[in-house]
């Protein structure tokens, strides 16, 4: 037989405990903000029939990005390449039985054919924060919010990010008015969504080249598009009196998909080594059309592990790996296997979790995993322990030994672990 | 346009808040339980190169029910059926860094393309939990009880459920010594695997009809095959030792991949109208070798969310549903929207979560949302509350309220939502 490959395929990620630990705490923070805005989970299967994403997501993605197939009943089914269809599909499906305003929020993998590249990768896990009924600006202010708090949650400096604002309509109505094909079209808005990578006159070059004769009225009405709609002034305002300072007007914010009917966001991290949008989102107001159902006014955002990830990485704000196991026990001889065991169990029914090493080698091997795996505290069990039914508790980090009866270890591991912590 | 369907793929779910809260009671469960043993987290993703499957897995699964497909690269890939050879790669590739003995646990999807049926859909989320590096019967006994101990902590009484042990290789040996060829061999299994859901007869009949003449031979052996190996009732004597009483002995249990080399076990529903096997797993030592690489011991199991549904639904084992969410905040007019926020944010750093309806509508019909929505407390915001500073939180449940000003509000919730638990 064929010696099989360890390697992952192309693009995605295998979660060792360490980097399952990272992506937890992540997410972890997500939900905590989240939930506390009063969102609830939902999920969806990541195979949907393709149809759904013939309609209305941006073309580059239905053509060139998604994973499709024909399954064994030759239905077309694809990996999703994100949520909101998804979950335009869920609403429109139970609408009559759900009660609007409603927030939702899910955590979720994403596929995408693409290059892997630094920050993007085939397969991404994202939170999506969606709120459905509120057509006012107050569900803006909630998303953006909640982005921010995200932010500094995840322990992000103010002047390590920045939102920048935009309004949808106001690129839209510019770029209608200049009476463009749609393939020009298509390159102008692929010039603004770069146009914070690229100097000034870059900008005006790549116009030039793109419209020909057309320049001279692009650049004439782009007076118009750079003042600030009073929508987005109004938001901005508002978003400050809640101590949201680090916030901008955008006029080239477009954001990629086409669905989105108003205003729309992204965060930016403020790196000047690598000033890009991390994630964001917009309000999109007709997505349940496809599905034959009435409006319902929509506004949400994504926020990939990836970028947020690379983010953490590059500001040092990863935090350090811990197991969720407190206690190592390690057996001297393997007649104490049977003591070992109960003992094991009288700790867990007290809420510590106990790994218990059956390999019976040389103690000292068995603590050196127990500090491979990072675990806080171990027990040596033999003779002594046994008879006496007296334990020496040894921290890990510096070897420091707390003697205990089989009572007091629970409290004793719980103490030294909130001074840890602190 | 046409109007697209609202529909999931077939055999897959959408989780509504409702159902991913049930979805997330059952895995909580186990995550307590499995952690408290000290297992550590893994994850990989669901799209693997297709040669993972090709070798060891059951000739079933690879033929005719994988998600397998080929990729915009032209490579072959396939949505996993399963996790173990996910989990056999990811160690053997780190085998150097990582410290046996090894627990690991997952909780993810699995797809196979089977006709969707009660408790059997083409995409299940399935808890998954090995220990690698131990060779002795301490993984066994480890495993059942863990596997016990969530069908307890689930509410499963002792009567409601039952553990079955085998070893793989009694059956092995015996279907061995009569020579037969594959084909047989593999019809063999498949009775033996339904041999608790036909009559004696039933069973006698159709070992006749695939072995004709050899039947003889089969039935002569089988008294052997049903004396229990000592290995098993040393296990299910230490079981026993730890008051896991409803096990047995069962010669016939096979568990249907290849790759098991010893002990097998289920866990079986006592259910007399719905009696089968709902989880189980078993010893595989010898998977890293389509690697290249040198055995390690390992015994594992899987435990999908589906069955367990339908267990704790037939049980009626349920929860009742209650959102995130502990307080709905209703705007009596437009103009205490800001003070409202602001409430709302005050209450949200004292660890309450809170939405907040912008409807503007009736204050009944805001209150019925809360109420549809399950969240168990409102307070309404007007004139009064914003001059007094003083609140009626209404507990949802009996429409009682409390009086609580600002301060007051949270530890006014926290101690109803005791007693409520209580």
């Amino acid at each position: 037989m064929d010696k099989l490959s360890t390697e992952s395929y192309k693009g995605v990620r295998d979660f060792y405990p360490e980097d399952k630990f990272i992506q937890k705490y992540i997410f972890d923070k997500m939900r905590q903000v989240v939930e506390a805005f009063g969102y609830e989970e939902y999920d969806a299967s990541i195979l949907e029939p393709t149809d759904l994403y013939r309609a209305k997501t941006g073309e580059e993605i239905i053509n060139e990005q998604t994973y499709s197939f024909t399954d064994r009943g030759d239905r077309d089914v694809t990996l999703r390449p994100e949520m909101t269809p998804s979950l335009a599909r869920m609403i429109a499906k139970q609408k009559r039985e759900l009660a609007f305003p409603l927030r939702w929020y899910s955590i979720v993998n994403n596929f995408r054919y693409e290059r892997p590249q630094k920050g993007r990768l085939r397969e991404f896990w994202q939170l999506n924060v969606d709120m459905f009924g509120v057509e006012g600006i107050e569900a803006e202010i909630e998303a953006i919010t909640i982005a921010y708090k995200i932010m500094r949650s995840l322990k992000a400096q103010e002047t390590d990010f920045e939102l920048r604002v935009n309004d949808r309509n106001s690129v839209n109505s510019f770029l209608n008015s200049l009476n463009l094909d749609e393939d020009k079209k298509y390159k102008i808005t692929k010039i603004f969504d770069k146009k914070n990578k690229i100097t000034k006159p870059e900008f005006e070059d790549q116009i030039k080249e793109t419209l020909g004769d057309g320049a001279k009225e692009f650049f004439n009405k782009l007076k118009e598009l750079e003042v600030c709609p009073e929508k987005v002034s109004k938001l901005i305002e508002e978003l400050k009196k809640n101590n949201i300072v680090n916030i901008k007007f955008d006029p080239f914010l477009m954001r990629g998909l086409d669905y989105y009917t108003g205003i729309v966001f992204e965060v930016f991290d403020t790196d000047p080594e690598n000033n890009r949008s991390m994630f964001g989102g917009g309000r999109y107001d007709n997505l349940l059309d496809i599905f034959g159902e009435e409006k319902i006014p929509a506004f949400g955002f994504g926020m990939g592990d990836v970028t947020a990830f690379e983010f953490l990485k590059s500001r040092n704000l990863l935090p350090e790996y811990k197991p969720e196991t407190d206690l190592y026990l390690c057996i001297i001889d393997e007649k104490f296997k049977g003591f070992t065991d109960e003992l094991a169990q009288t700790l867990r029914d007290e809420k510590i979790n106990v790994a218990v090493d059956y390999s019976y080698k040389k103690i000292g091997d068995q603590i050196k995993k127990a500090n491979k795996k990072k675990i806080p505290f171990a027990i040596c069990v033999g003779e002594n322990e046994e008879r006496k039914g007296e334990f020496m508790l040894k921290r890990l980090s510096d070897g420091r030994e707390f003697e205990a009866n089989e009572a007091e270890i629970p409290n004793t591991i719980k103490l030294l672990k909130i001074k840890c912590a602190k």
